[in-house]
């Protein structure tokens, strides 16, 4: 049985003891029914894994000894998505949570000219996913920032790999035959109506590369959910 | 701009006139507020693109004249799922509608030794697979089929290709590296807590080859959505 994984983003690298906050307590203590001498895992969501026990199986205020850390490299390459965030929370959030479960580095809520929504409800955000980053069994937290323009984006990012995917005309080359695995990379990913032909043609300018996401017409979540997927995918190894 | 389309599930092939049930009636008059002589696209789901004319903007039996249709070839390799519904309804409601977008032959609700959820709201998931449909611009319905246990699905299917996606240790490739494009294909996804070892055998021994989704633990949903986009992508040539 995999130990369970609980967050602890404050926690120092040489801790000997720990203890977890109010919902975390109760969500260990009174939902999952731990209690003292059951081993846990923390994970402060930059890459350290403690082992622990629990030493005060309090519901409010749950402590532990910690039996050990050992930090895991960083996913490589990093992969970042710029994406402009749906005017139907419900949709974006669920694209957050797939998002980090599958993997990513970065997420950078894109404001372009056709973006409806261009504040982010960032505590909100971070909840999910700091549960999907344990729910998957991963150590590092994808980093969410602050709503960039895509302007900015574009003149700043300096990823070697750099695409943009539209549904525009034009010559685009279907991302699964084209992506590079081994390299940092960013997408960009555009409202609902997509990127104006003036934004694409300066990402253009600016060397990204247009790809496509196969035939059909996605929603913006999805086609973010597909290009995480595919990033990863093709930069994960064969096992055997 | 695309013109909208509407379903039309028991229009005739040869059909000259149609008249829209009340739900597509309203959605097509009152909230999207056409009137007499706009363009729109009727699609039965089979395949069939009709062109049609609105002659009678009436809300709630609105009627058109078809001016003409067309035969789209069906999207081949025929791609299917199996896959165990979640306890929690809405997660399977979204796969359902990423996978009808991203593209599916078939769905295979999936009863295995460790399935929680064995029966399903057939017209509620209905309703999804045609508005992912009609949103995605495809005029071929997912098929959706009435739970099915497990040993029933690897008895019986017959794809050239079979695969199942499981986390238990033990040989398998990943799904990306080792999916062939141009085959009809199976796919198989396991509930939480994931297929028995002795599920695991039987598909092995009806010639199932077994697949990972790479590193990280994935819901049912997400595995089942990253299989949908794997074999979708991968079957989907480079437009150039």
């Amino acid at each position: 049985m995999d130990k369970p994984i609980f967050y602890a983003p404050d926690i120092a690298a040489d801790a000997a003891a720990y203890t977890m906050n109010e919902d975390t307590s109760k969500y260990c203590i009174q939902v999952l029914r731990h209690e003292n001498g059951d081993e846990v895992l923390l994970a402060d969501g930059r890459g350290h894994r403690f082992h622990a026990v629990i030493t005060d199986d309090n519901r409010k205020r749950c402590g532990v000894r910690i039996t050990g850390c050992d930090t895991l490299p960083a996913p490589s390459p990093a992969l970042r998505i710029a994406i402009s965030f749906t005017k139907n929370a419900s949709r974006i959030e669920w694209f957050l949570e797939k998002a980090a479960e599958i993997g990513i580095r970065t997420i950078i809520p894109l404001v372009s000219h056709r973006t409806e929504k261009e504040k982010i409800k960032a505590e909100r955000l971070q909840n999910i996913l700091v549960s999907a980053m344990l729910q998957s069994q991963q150590f590092y937290l994808p980093e969410l920032l602050e709503p960039q323009p895509f302007d900015k984006v574009v003149n700043t990012n300096t990823d070697p790999q750099q695409l943009i995917a539209h549904c525009l005309p034009g010559e685009k080359r279907e991302m699964i035959h084209h992506f590079q695995p081994g390299k940092d990379t960013i997408i960009l990913i555009g409202p609902e109506g997509d990127f104006t032909p003036e934004e694409i043609q300066l990402a253009l300018d600016k060397g990204f590369e247009p790809v496509s996401l196969g035939k059909n017409r996605l929603r913006t979540e999805t086609a973010g959910m597909v290009a995480v997927t595919v990033m990863n995918m093709i930069n994960t190894d064969s096992p055997d």
